[in-house]
Formats: C-alpha cells, structure tokens, sequence
C-alpha cells in the first residue's frame, strides 16, 4: 500500500542495539536523536518512539503547545520516565510496551521466591568455602503472597505463584473483582509471606514502601520489586533487613540506575541486588521492535492504536 | 488397645534429633543402636527402623538366616543404603518413606531451573563485586525437560515444571501411559533443555549419567541430579561442563557424602553444589516420624502395609 504524499517522520531517541525498523522501508522517514539533539528535532516529528528507555529527556525537550508529535511510543513498561504535565494535558497519544515484559517478569519473580525458600544465595556461599553444610529449607506452597499492581504484569506474577501452590492476593488503585483495594493493603501485608512491588511509579506509589509498611509485614516475609526503584524508600528498606523487621528482600530496580558501585544496597545483609534485567529474555529487544513496527502500522491505516496510556493516571488502564 | 504378651522389640538406628515415637508408648520396647551395636541388636528386634538414613550398616549388620526383625523401616525415599542380597532374599518386609520429599524436591529443582535460566548465580558474584552488569536471560517456559524416575518424586517434578509452561517427558524402567521406557532416553536427552535424574540407585541406573549420555545432550542443556549421588560419572560431568558439552549442572548428591573439602567437584564452573538438601523444608523429621508411627499402627493392627519397597527392584513399584 502507498500513503498519500510523503512518509511521516518517525523520530528514534537512539540506544544500541538499535530496533530493527527494516519492515517500515518507505513507510516512515526515519530520524535518530540522542538527549542532546531531541529537543531540536522533536517540533518536526510526526511520531516518537523512546527506544531509549532509561532516558528522561523526553520530559525536557517535550515542546509545550508547539508543534510536536501526535503519538509518542515507550519501549517500556512503566512512562514515569516521560510523563511531564504539557504531554499529560496535550492530545498526544502516549502507548507502551505492554505485554512484553509480562510472562518473563513473573519467571523471574517466581525464581527469586523459590532461591530465597531454598536458601539458594547460603548455598552458593557454602559452596565458596567448601563447606557441606545441610539446613532445612521453606515450602513455597501454602505461603501468602500479595502482589501490588494489578496491570498485566502484576496478573501474570499472580499467575505464576498460584502455579506453584501459593496463595495470592493481588492489590490495585481500585477494588474489582479478584483485586483488592489500597484500604485492604496494610491488612494483607501483615499476614504475607511474599511481597511483591509490580505498580507503576505514579504520585500515589512513589514511597509507598516505606518504613511504616516494612513494619506492618511479618519477620519472616520477603520484599521483592521488579516495578519502580521509587516505589521503595531504599533506606527504610535496608534499615528493615538490618533490624530484622523482615527476613529477606531482592530488588531488581533502584531509585537511581545504574546502582552506584558505593552504594551502601549492594551489601545489606539478606537483600538480592540484581541489575534492572527481570523482563529482559534473550530475544526481548526484538520483540519490543516488532511490537511497535505492528503499532505503527495500526496508526498508519488509521486504526485505533492499543497499549495507550492513561496519561493522567501514568498506565494503560485494564480490567 | 492393649495387645497380648509384651510389646514388639523396636530397633532404631539412631541419629540425632531422635524421632518422636511417644505415641507408641506401652506398644513398643524401643531401643537404640549405632553402627557398632546394630549387628549384636538386630537379632532381638521385631522392627528395625532405619531412622540414620546416611549410614550403610545395615547392609553389613543384617543377620542373614537368623533371627532378624520381620519389618524394615528406612526414613529415606532411596533403599540403596541398606538392601544387601540376604535382606532381597529374606522374607523380611522393607517399607520406606515415600511421598514425604516428592513436593519438597519438586520445588527444590524448580528452584534451580529458575535460577539458572535467570543467571542468579553469577548475579549474586556481580553483586559481590558491586557491579552492575546487565544481561538477558532465558525464558523457562515453552522449554523442554526429561526427567529421569518415574516415582512419586519424578511425577511432583513433571508437575511443576508443566505449571511453569515447561514441557515435560518421564522416563521410567517400564514404558506406560504418561512415561518413556529407557529406549527413548537418549533421543530425549537431544532435545532436552533439562535433564533431571531421580531414579532410585539400582543396578539398572548406577553410572547412567556417563559421557556418552552428556555427550548426547545439548550444548545448551543443563542437568540435575537430586536422586542419588552414584547415578553419575561425577568425572565424567566435570567434563562435559569443563568443555562444554553441556550449560550448567547442579547436584544435590554425590557418590559419596559429605563432599570432601578437597573436591574437585565444589569448584566446576557452571556447577551448584547443595548439601543433600532438596528434600529436607522444615518440619521434614517430624513428618518421618509421624509417618513411621502411622505405619507401625497399622502392622500392630495387623493391618497390610503400605510403602513396600520390591526388594529386587530397589524402589516402591508405582502406577
């Protein structure tokens, strides 16, 4: 099929690898910026894509009520990195990457609850030193877990964990069937075994794990977070496992990324460090390219795009 | 119920913590012996409960033609420590402590696949160094495994896996419906992405995992042993992770335990080493114990016992 008059400006905030855009040949003129050229570039874009997820400069170089993109598209989950008042109020569409992560998050998830019932870090300590030494180990089946987040990625942690015989309740900004409200949180979190932080970061997620909440849970229950580092005041989170307020935590993301080398999270004693990587299978990067060649697509035979955010409440709402 | 005449002579072969056998009081006469005590003991006993599953005395204590205990008890799933060619012959009954591990071992191999097929083990060395190291990993489910042993132990294992997207093939003595015979083993093991042994130790299965058998798997296959240490050439394994032939391995029991500090074993790349643990999650010995009790009530009761091991074949036959 040929459009009408030239191809739309598709404007690429570049990171290596870059996406394999082979498929929109003569269907797209596509230009790449990086944070110092988006500024400069964007007024003359017809369509952003934030390949470069890590990147907050969206938020800076967005033009206000000037001439900007109609639709901008987030290789990511989360578009905490982007959202800025002008794009909420403008009539940009904003779409994510909804889906892609959802199945390999929960595998991670799902082995990070089953290393720490086993013991696993201990193990591969003992085995350092040479040393043979049996412990007894936990039963994930009839364990509690709550799940916070009730996107697609939350559902499929749920998933994952009733598989393997745990009882799950899942948390979300509004009580539905199968999802419980904020107002039931604090209840649940008292008699859980296995915390797990799957919201977006919005303005009523920012912080809520704080020291309040990590004195709610059990001494034996177990924190991980695969959503947003500032979902977590890291210093309560810390000071929790120093005390023994809980007895274990794993989080895959952190209030600033990269961990800085002398950060004082990379050796507290019971916590898991892991390198923002659990939606991140062999082949991810591929799939978030064709997920959004598929999209862009959508948009050029003028079809209603999906994965569209929400902008005011920071995600695609769901049911 | 009183029974007439005195109580039965109970023998264990102790270990320590003891088992709770207080709910036979005035229905057993229980004594305790050690390896050095069993061989004088064992003559007077009615009942020998092998409560040191880790020693192999009974093999050289066991009387023969003479008086011997009628009932043989071991608080192990494996027989393999204590059938000897006079006990096979004997009319003695031997029952062991099937069903007690299979969910816990299923959730200890669970456990490994999943943190191998995330990378946790070099993510906890990243941590260590304080090093932010970001890989991608691999997906678990849409994989394929082999598990080895068609027993209780082997279909908890089959059942996890299947509920983590993972498809499965059992491969048992016995071709049936739902398990291979060990005529497909090898044109399964070329397609294996996961190879779990938990076969009893017989003499059909010692030394199976050999170099042929890792020559024949995949070079991105990984291999599990929680069964029996002599199931596998460990040399040969070395190896095969050595060059190569095989991902990562990870073995839960070795030809001889515990494993030497001198070892070559603890220190193979791609090799986890655990302590004969997988099936050991808190409260394990007092669910031996209550199981031996449940079965010395019903052979108190006369009543047929359940978990009678097929002396010939080493293990409880099954469905």
């Amino acid at each position: 099929m040929t459009i009408p008059g030239p191809a739309p400006t598709l404007l690429v905030l570049d990171a290596e690898p870059r996406p394999r855009l082979g498929r929109l040949t003569g269907r797209a003129r596509i230009e790449y910026a990086d944070e110092s050229t988006l500024a400069g570039r964007l007024p003359y874009a017809d369509v952003l894509l934030v390949w470069d997820f890590t990147s907050h400069a969206v938020r800076s170089a967005w033009p206000g009520d000037g001439p900007r993109p109609g639709w901008v598209h987030t290789a990511s989950a989360g578009v905490d990195h982007l959202m800025c008042p002008e794009l909420a109020a403008s009539d940009t569409v904003v779409t994510n990457a909804r889906g892609i992560f959802d199945e390999p998050i929960a595998e991670y998830v799902a082995a990070l609850v089953l290393a720490m019932a086993k013991d696993l870090p201990r193990t591969l300590e003992f085995q350092r030193e040479r040393a043979w030494r049996h412990r007894e180990s936990q039963r994930v089946a009839g364990g509690r877990a709550v799940v916070v987040g009730s996107g697609p990625i939350g559902r499929a942690i749920v998933r994952v964990l009733k598989a393997l015989g745990i009882t799950t309740a899942l948390v979300g900004r509004t009580p539905r069937t199968g999802v419980h409200g904020p107002d039931d949180l604090d209840r649940l979190l008292a008699r859980a075994d296995w915390v797990v932080a799957a919201a977006p970061l919005t303005e009523d997620t920012r912080g809520m794990f704080d020291a309040r909440r990590f004195g709610v849970m059990q001494p034996s229950a177990r924190f991980i977070n695969i959503g947003r580092g500032q979902l977590v005041v890291e210093e309560a989170l810390a000071e929790a496992l120093d005390k023994r307020w809980i007895s274990g935590a794993a989080l895959d993301v952190f209030e600033s990324e990269p961990l800085a080398a002398g950060s004082p999270l990379w050796q507290v004693p019971g916590l898991i460090v892991s390198p923002h990587m659990s939606g991140d299978t062999i082949g991810w990067r591929d799939e978030l390219g064709a997920q959004f060649v598929e999209l862009y697509e959508r948009w050029l035979a003028g079809s209603p795009l999906t994965n569209v955010v929400d902008k005011q409440r920071g995600y695609v709402p769901g049911h």
